[in-house]
């Protein structure tokens, strides 16, 4: 139903020093809900690449969906959120803060989580950290929200039925 | 006690499509705490539209409090937050965040209000979701700790006696 | 372990009008963890000169963490988190969430601290509230996350043999 692409930026990813479970979890819950990952790329932990990464993703490929993984934390060379925050046009702060909000409940570091999300154009962009178990864990936190976002964003969907709940 | 103005930012509203029940809902609650609503406009979807009023209510009206109803979701013309954060001094995070967390007890799609509040001046302006519904629900989250954020930002009240709580 | 700076934002503590008892309750919790409070200012509710603050403890001082106190509610001089978000590099919007959540079990009012946090190069810098009692709360709301987060961000660490939970 919907085009999905998947970001991960990971420094060891790119050195070919590090297996892709991040992305590979993405991929298999998606596949659950029938959203098609139609693009996925790896690139270093650099503000530049990831932002390049993210408007060739929504302006040219006009994906609906872009799940980035990996660079939230506090490492040094971790900007994913910056990257994101530079080129989205309204931020969606519910999202973040529901995804720490469910980690929080497994660890206490859940708050050192720097994750954004927002929409650019007709792209809905979430930062999802970089470990295969809290990708699923933050995943699962929004995936009851997320469909009707993408419903009213894109214009599309409503053939679920549901009665509609819009901001305005 | 406090000066109050409604700002509905609705194209169906402008345009006569649709009863502004949101600010009825706004009105009834406002009347219960005896403060004064002042000052009621309907605009457009509109960034510029609903930064003009919104600057208007704050600098040449000095109202206390703004409220602003719908434009929070995820529709290409929801614009309210961005407008918001265009015109305020100061960012207000607590009180999205509260009225979100008490949204997401009823529904999950809660985490997509991107709702914002924040202060110009001595105005202190929230932004509310577009549905009658959620707007009671948003205003009930936050009312009980609202007065005493009025009374520090103008300088008022103190009459109810409680013990003061402030960040200085 | 870490080198930690105190930075109160106070007006009538600048005047000698008020015992800081809020950096007091700081050291006092910091000694517990063995983290060495290096240095101590006090400077008023002026976003200059908490500004220039700031990055003078993280650019030459070098400071782990940078605990400010004060100037985080409604006040008109109460201008902490805009200094903060001035300066830093990377936001930590977890870290203030978790700090307002634990308040807000206290009381209502908590959701009108405006509380930021962040990390300007190898410092990362958190806005606690002005009252003792505050300070206190959300301290030890964001204690059991905060050693993991200076571990990465400082690349020391690891001592505790903690396994690693990375952004990345």
């Amino acid at each position: 139903m919907y085009r999905v692409g998947i970001l991960t930026a990971s420094d060891k990813g790119v050195a070919g020093l590090r297996e892709d479970l991040s992305a590979a979890a993405i991929r298999e819950i998606m596949s659950t809900l029938e959203w098609r990952v139609v693009d996925y790329r790896i690139v270093p932990d650099e503000l530049d690449a990831i932002r390049d990464a993210l408007i060739d993703m929504a302006d040219r490929e006009r994906l609906d969906l872009v799940l980035t993984t990996g660079g939230t934390g506090f490492s040094p060379r971790d900007v994913t959120p910056e990257a994101t925050k530079s080129v989205i046009d309204r931020e969606v702060p519910g999202i973040p803060e529901v995804m720490r909000a469910a980690s929080l409940k497994k660890t206490p570091r859940a708050m050192l989580s720097r994750a954004a999300a927002g929409i650019r154009k007709g792209t809905l962009i979430i930062n999802l950290p970089g470990s295969q178990k809290a990708v699923r864990e933050c995943l699962e936190a929004i995936m009851d929200g997320l469909p009707h976002g993408l419903e009213i964003l894109t214009g599309r969907g409503g053939e679920c039925g549901s009665p509609p709940f819009r901001g305005d």
